[in-house]
């Protein structure tokens, strides 16, 4: 005899990178009875049911969260008012809505105020992902050994935060609970500005003439490749995160900008012991990243 | 019957990542008849014994490099002057003195100016390496599939520009030949801006709260770890690059900061169009590296 699944219907807004890695670990482990697919490209919903990522496919949100307790929206966040409305009124009582964006406090704004009373709606963003979008892209480790960061409103009930913690649990994610304006803070330092960045350089060396940036590629090896991973990101995502997460993320490019400013004034001066301070000492974050076992 | 060995005496000046991962490939192909390693640290000396990559070591520059055929300096560029001062009186007729510094164009002063004209300056540049530093780092495969880019002269010996070449391809890594000021303008964009960029970053993250830096770490994998191993990189090496590389550093670095303005401005008034445009431009920069089969 089976354990019960622990969830009857699952509706997956959007099927991407993340939602498609989710829906991965569901079917692998028997965590839902039934899988709806909804996007709003044939294409999608073609692929995911090819994946066999799912039971059944629909264009429509709405239709797609009919009768599910767990919705998860895995949206790109420019559409979250839009889903929100469209699919409010097919929502079940006690059904949960979650999503998986990378900004939490606009989420009650975007997502959480149109939806009625009687579902729960707990804000979650899995701290993991890769260069590549799509369905093809998913797979169902992604998740292993990150964390899953939660937002729920203090008033939500604790037994729909606790079904979704148990669901990132089951895919590998260890969850911490954090209040959403917090996370948009930390999340701007240690994703948004790094984005930004990888994104700057890049194009900074996309704007080089023809022969030159040949050779930027070919010896690309030695440091910019990196960045060229983290650029390669999905435009429409991070488009969002910086238009979501304006306001923190302004902050702390200032702060970068100030001490950007600072290295450039001890390299234009020659100021080797500066230097060697400033590199000396972020050995010990890279320390500290290697003993969180997040490296 | 073996094969001669390609070289009858090799001496090593500075034994770190870079040093020790040659020598390692120079024993494995059995390269050369005898190899002497020369540091400052008797610590270092000794390791280079333990570990098997040398059959001499001296503390010695100058007596390292009696009676060599090659001798290969894998120091800090910050020391150069002071080696070939030292090194100079003692360098046999015909010997041929390599480097493995990341900024070329100073070397012909540094390194080449203090030279005899009875042996070969072939300064050369593998790129490739880690955020780990000394010789316990080192690897013989660090450089297979890499580039390797040798800067002489005009008018040195083609046969000795030839068998540091032939040595790189034993290696496996791939030769270029380039004007070294023209390498130095390549690699400020490529390596010496991200390495800056990356410094400074995690910088401003060290700069945070004890509390915020804790939870920078602990949520790293959002894309700030990969700038921590790049911020983890040796200290010394990188304070000498920027002091040697200024003018071409401070050249790509404005560039960058005028494309952080428009970007931050993007941002500030909301305008996810540029952003999309920028974001989605960078991604061909990534295929590009991909397909270079640098990734």
């Amino acid at each position: 005899m089976s354990t019960r699944p622990m969830f009857a219907r699952v509706a997956f807004i959007g099927i991407g990178l993340i939602g498609s890695s989710l829906a991965r670990v569901m079917r692998r482990d028997g965590l839902a009875s039934e899988i709806v697919v909804a996007s709003r490209r044939q294409e999608t919903i073609d692929r995911a049911m090819e994946l066999g990522l799912c039971d059944r496919t629909t264009l429509s949100a709405a239709d797609a969260v009919k009768d599910a307790d767990l919705v998860i929206i895995c949206t790109p966040m420019s559409t979250y008012k839009e889903i929100a409305t469209a699919i409010a009124p097919a929502l079940m009582s006690g059904a949960i809505v979650t999503d998986v964006g990378s900004v939490k406090a606009p989420t009650f704004k975007s997502l959480g105020a149109a939806l009625p009373d009687y579902v729960h709606f707990v804000p979650g963003h899995p701290i993991a992902g890769t260069e590549h979008s799509g369905p093809d892209a998913g797979f169902p480790e992604l998740f292993e050994n990150r964390w899953t960061i939660l937002t729920p409103a203090a008033d939500t009930d604790p037994e729909a935060v606790e079904r979704v913690a148990a669901l990132w649990r089951q895919a590998g994610a260890k969850i911490e609970m954090m209040d959403p304006h917090h996370h948009d803070q930390v999340l701007a330092i240690t994703s948004h500005l790094p984005h930004l960045i990888a994104y700057t350089i890049v194009g900074t060396a996309d704007d080089l003439g023809e022969d030159l940036k040949q050779e930027v590629i070919k010896f690309s090896a030695s440091g910019f490749r990196d960045f060229t991973r983290i650029a390669a990101s999905d435009p429409t995502m991070w488009r969002d995160i910086f238009l979501e997460n304006r306001d923190a993320v302004l902050e702390v490019l200032s702060r970068f900008d100030e001490d950007l400013t600072e290295l450039k004034r001890a390299i234009r001066r020659g100021d080797g012991d500066k230097m060697f301070d400033q590199f000396t000492r972020t050995r010990a974050i890279r320390r500290g990243v290697i003993d969180a076992d997040q490296a």
